[in-house]
């Protein structure tokens, strides 16, 4: 592995490719060739890149709550894995991990609670190979940054990065150190995410013309916590943002499908919002009247609805929605030229093979009979044989993603996610932020991968 | 009634509209106050426009095809109207309409079959008050012109028109004559469009905060249509524009809904189109080798995306697709602080009333028990007096929007869909088609109501 760079040579590169970005995303016009800026002399691409086989993966875990403590119980029990060191500052965090260890009878990991930057020293450890990073947004990049510099892979919840400036920072340090940047993507790893993922690249649906997307999940109650976790950091992000907040979960799967960063790209995008109204109108219900909380000035609206267009001309409808009353959905759909899967309630038609002619399949088992994807079996098999008969998180998707990821270290197999679509996937909030700033006008998509999407296969 | 104007002073005033219009729909820079032309000296606004109780309305239907069929046989039987005219060029359209006559018992109504523009003498006639105007879309401005110009109330097929100087031209002569100028959309009247505007007028759903709507209907078939009809001419459409072509039956209940020019109004709209596959995959798989149809180049993209922005800040998706392998559907969703129904298939949550958190409700019984629209009911029941027993057209929804035109003009109420309305909704068309040519750069939507929308009451 090449050395890595200073940190003066880092924040130098940085520098620059904040410059060039700023003219390629903000200035230029919609369909003009987006600049990208000059990858260093001293990086190369990352596509499809396979690092040496690992027999075993020594793991640190950084971050131990809400997204922390199941990514943990899982990686003490999957083959091959081995959990070294645990980082959290918050003590009950540490508490809780220390008795998943426990349940699971593994050695005790090293353990890292001395405030907020004592990962820095987890990540000075010679005996770790890679870490997990399920921290709070605004986090990630900072730490993944640091380990991808101390030499090891970096896998980070989503989204990876909320400014444009920081999907550069993970795509810039990944080439640079010729290590992993994967963004844990879990929803990639659904079944039926999965199974589509297959449909699409046997080509069932045809020609792929249009895909649609969204992360729609009332989470309004998060403005009743107040002690730790996700509702004392992801609220206050809606009052000083207004777009799409959490565009990856939607997206990834369809981004997937369409096979994103290999053969087509995200070129650009245009995003409205709604007006803002769930938070207060949820404080005004639960909160006595002097209570702060009240007083908020909510700037994200709503209902967010982005518009991206691939360079292959295709179109994606991509929703944010977090702060209304509605069920959840990702709404998960994609369009060919034979036909179209829907979900949220999940369907399928294809021309020539469903039974009647413009009516949906809604019992997708003769399906999934025919066409499951090998890793959702394979995962499962493996979920039996791990001592705690792991595998029911997020209807199995966490334990798929988090064995596939094993899989493929241990082999030295590319990983199903690149830094490229990292950056790509996640560059789609605060861009979407832009573009609402500017009355819904379309904005450029930056190409992190620097004009290789067209040559790299799926 | 005021005195038409000559045919040159009607030019010159759609002259200014145009040319301010294009200022304002083509320059205006998202967001900005959009300036809509001045009102003639000569005209009054026709927002709430009530004319005379007619007693019986005699009526004369242009256009005896596809749509004019059904048209006529509902409007020979409905009570209180009587058909004194009919006019088609197309001998075998006046053939079958004469048959419909025929069955119903009802005198035979004078013929207009000489050509193209024999309506012209149809609408000399003395002895009828109104026309619904069946006819191909590209026809239908200058027939409802020419019926107002003639002292008759003009009653259009969707969409009202095709560019934006017809919806403006719409727009001024209602108001120069004081005249109906309704755009028949059917769609307002579906049973469960009627129960959702009832809800939203209540107040069930909260404050709405964004709608979906689509016209998303597989019509590849109509290529094979080579003698009359739809297919010969509709088709070709796709072949020149790339946009929202059918912008109406989906958008129509939604903007009633939202009480779009009453309360607020469509300010600016974005759209994007996927690639152009459907057709040319259709002739390739239907036609000779040499059949002119496989040659030809399609520019209208498969599935067209538009995003409107209301000026309350409210959002609507609104979707075209007619030439793609897939089921049916309009969308129709609308979403409030309190909950959303969403269409195909239907499914309503509203909090604290929907039985179950965060659950669907996907049986509508108890709803309709309880929220059924009176027309609704009144209309099934006036369908059982007819002595057809008509009432099943396009589920219903056809004979109530024809029944219920007769309750406003024999009880000279304000019809249900101004000429604003017929503007609003059909100007989406050719305004989406401006922003895909343009990337999808936000384009302002005219205000025909010149600033009465916030005025007005539902």
């Amino acid at each position: 592995m090449p050395s890595n760079p200073t940190r003066r040579e880092f924040l130098q590169t940085t520098a620059t490719v904040v410059t060039s970005l700023s003219l390629g995303a903000l200035a230029s016009p919609a369909g003009a060739a987006d600049p990208h800026p000059p990858r260093s002399p001293k990086s190369r691409s990352v596509a499809n890149l396979a690092t040496r086989k690992l027999d075993g993966v020594r793991w640190g875990i950084i971050g131990l709550w809400e997204r922390g403590l199941p990514t943990l119980a899982d990686m003490l029990e999957i083959e091959g894995s081995e959990v070294r060191a645990i980082c959290d500052p918050y003590g009950p965090a540490i508490e809780k991990a220390l008795d998943e260890v426990t349940k699971s009878g593994k050695p005790k990991p090293a353990v890292f609670g001395d405030g907020p930057e004592d990962y820095r020293r987890l990540l000075e450890r010679d005996d770790i190979d890679a870490v997990m990073i399920c921290t709070p947004w605004r986090t990630h990049v900072p730490i993944a940054l640091a380990a991808l510099r101390a030499g090891k892979h970096a896998f980070v919840e989503v989204p990876a990065a909320v400014t444009v400036e920081d999907c550069w920072r993970l795509v810039e340090a990944a080439e640079e150190t010729q290590l992993h940047c994967m963004m844990m993507e879990n929803c990639c790893y659904g079944r039926e995410e999965l199974m589509l993922l297959q449909l699409c690249r046997q080509g069932v649906f045809g020609e792929l013309l249009h895909g649609e997307a969204g992360y729609l999940h009332d989470l309004r109650g998060q403005l009743s916590e107040q002690v730790h976790g996700e509702g004392t950091w992801r609220p206050p992000e809606h009052v000083t943002r207004n777009g799409n907040l959490y565009p990856t979960h939607g997206l990834g799967p369809v981004a997937q499908y369409m096979g994103i960063n290999r053969s087509d790209r995200f070129e650009t995008l245009v995003s409205l919002s709604s007006p803002a109204r769930g938070f207060a109108d949820y404080a005004a219900k639960h909160f006595a009247e002097d209570d702060p909380r009240r007083k908020t000035v909510w700037a994200c609206g709503d209902v967010n609805t982005s518009l991206i267009r691939t360079a292959l001309g295709r179109t994606i409808v991509l929703q944010h929605n977090t702060s209304s009353a509605r069920p959840y959905s990702r709404i998960n759909q994609i369009q060919g030229t034979r036909g179209l899967f829907a979900g949220y309630p999940s369907r399928i038609y294809i021309e020539g093979t469903s039974p009647q002619e413009d009516h949906w399949e809604t019992d997708l088992n003769s399906w999934f009979a025919k066409h499951e994807h090998p890793w959702w079996q394979e995962a499962q098999e493996a979920a039996k044989r791990t001592p705690g008969n792991r595998g029911d998180g997020h209807g199995g998707m966490d334990f798929v993603m988090r064995w596939r990821i094993m899989q493929c270290l241990r082999n030295g197999l590319p990983l199903d996610q690149s830094v490229y679509d990292a950056a790509a996937w996640s560059v789609v909030g605060p861009l979407s932020e832009q573009s609402v700033a500017r009355g819904g006008a379309p904005v450029a998509v930056p190409d992190f991968t620097r004009g290789e999407w067209s040559k790299s296969s799926e």
